[in-house]
């Protein structure tokens, strides 16, 4: 089943301790349209500027990614820039400069309205209601969004949460969203915010699925967590956008299925540990676009591996 | 497979977001040797002062802890104060009162001799090196350290590390021990340095064990990590001991097996994750003396269907 996905398709200049690079192509929609193309079909909504060129169309083409629903625009994409030092668990952000992004008013192709999955990156709350409400036949509908719309826009935010299937954030988010320092009660109130359920993200620590009573059909989920192993790496390269391509890797695999289950959503956890395993191992989206699904399957098996009580070495 | 552990008993003056505890009874041995004596049988090596009563010396007969190696020196015993805010992720240290602790000197006595499994428990690495040199005999030795004696005493840990089976300690120290910022060259700088294999516990997020060629007989180890869980809690009254806990309930599974084999290690990684889970359900030491073996085994079946894929809820 296709996806459709609306976000920033964007420039970034990075730095890490492992090099240096101006200007690759980024963006939130970016990596998670490259991760979820390896299992379904994707469809992408996004502006960007002049100085996004064929090289950049050909990066989506390769993987078969729709991009009707990209618009160009006069003047420059959205560009960040950022460094990752220590740890590299954060990114400190030296730049962003929005440019085209700053007026970015989604347009639905009439081609993508049949999409039965939404995914909402994060954008302005506005912008993923608006979709959200232009694409009233979706079957699910997944989002993600960060600090400053928890923080400031938190009105507007909290009719997203309402539509959501599945929210998608990280620690620190969900203890701004919710208040709560403990995890477990940070769950139970965002939860009650609206979303059927919940993946927060820990970085090199895996994910954690928290579910509701609306999390499956017939009440099936329960009110027990999941929680996914990361793949400990010996080289990250480039954390950035390790985030969305689990997101990627996480609702491709769901748009791929035909049922909602408890032991689908569990293997997308799987599968979206495996797409940020691997777009961490190269800058910007270089490993998505080269990635093999025999190589994925290989890394999905070595996650089991990991995690698993009963694997035989 | 009698255990025996040398480290602290100590009491504890604790102040977490759920209440004030103070003079309870704590210290890393007693923490490790109640988790422990749900598996196995446990002997101590301690050193306690004129305030250790009757009431304290029932906690570990009750649990057939065998606290002959407890010696009563004239003084107080070992007192830490400390609080934890936020996220309880990390104790603030107010006050560390050595006390009859300062001048310990383990004795072994003749009785404890025939231990087949011997744990190290996080004392100056030189009283360490000198227990395990009189235990010449035993067949597996696993140790904890911290970080004072990784910055000042490296000469001296670095003689402990290479009689190690297991090393046991948190990402912290990892870091520290290794100079590496990444976790998997950091395991490997460790392994290097002379443990056969490294436990790397994670807090909130689980724990890490990394293995190396001399991991198990046959050399079947292999370089793969294992990825343990830990269970969200909804409620984390008092973390302290959460690390000893999980320790004592690692070591006392693989103490209570025949064989050490990836799959035992695994359970074991399961089984100190069970216990840590315990430990801060209440203050100090009170939950891990009165849990029983029912809820142990349910609680590692939860660990199991929190983290495994095959799970039908």
């Amino acid at each position: 089943m296709a996806i459709l996905v609306v976000g920033s398709v964007a420039f970034d200049s990075i730095e890490t301790p492992h090099g240096k690079r101006a200007k690759i192509l980024g963006g939130a929609a970016t990596h998670f349209s490259l991760a979820a193309s390896y299992f379904t079909d994707v469809r992408v909504i996004a502006v960007v500027g002049e100085d996004f060129g064929p090289e950049h169309e050909a990066v989506f083409a390769k993987r078969g990614i729709d991009t009707r629903g990209i618009e160009r625009a006069k003047g420059l994409s959205f560009h960040w820039t950022g460094a990752y030092a220590g740890t590299l668990a954060e990114a400190q952000t030296l730049g962003t400069d929005l440019n085209v992004f700053e007026r970015f008013e989604p347009k639905i192709p009439d081609a993508y309205k049949d999409s039965e999955y939404l995914f909402l990156a994060n954008i302005d709350p506005v912008l993923q209601a608006r979709v959200r409400s232009e694409m009233s036949r979706v079957r699910m509908v997944c989002g993600d969004t960060m600090n400053y719309w928890i923080k400031d826009h938190a009105a507007n935010l909290a009719k997203v949460l309402r539509e959501l299937d599945v929210l998608l954030i990280n620690d620190g988010e969900a203890r701004m969203l919710s208040g709560e320092t403990n995890p477990v009660r940070a769950a139970e109130k965002v939860l009650a915010m609206g979303p059927k359920s919940l993946v927060v993200k820990h970085g090199e620590y895996g994910a954690t699925a928290f579910f509701g009573e609306r999390s499956f059909a017939g009440g099936k989920g329960g009110t027990r967590p999941f929680r996914a192993p990361a793949l400990p790496l010996a080289e990250v390269v480039d954390p950035t956008g390790a985030g969305d391509s689990f997101a990627g890797g996480f609702y491709g695999y769901l748009a791929s299925q035909p049922l909602l289950t408890p032991a689908v959503f569990r293997k997308a956890m799987f599968y979206g540990g495996v797409m940020g395993s691997f777009a961490v191992e190269r800058f910007g989206t270089e490993r998505l676009q080269g990635v093999t699904r025999e190589e994925i399957e290989e890394r999905f098996h070595l996650f089991r591996e990991i995690s698993h009580l009963d694997f035989t070495a």
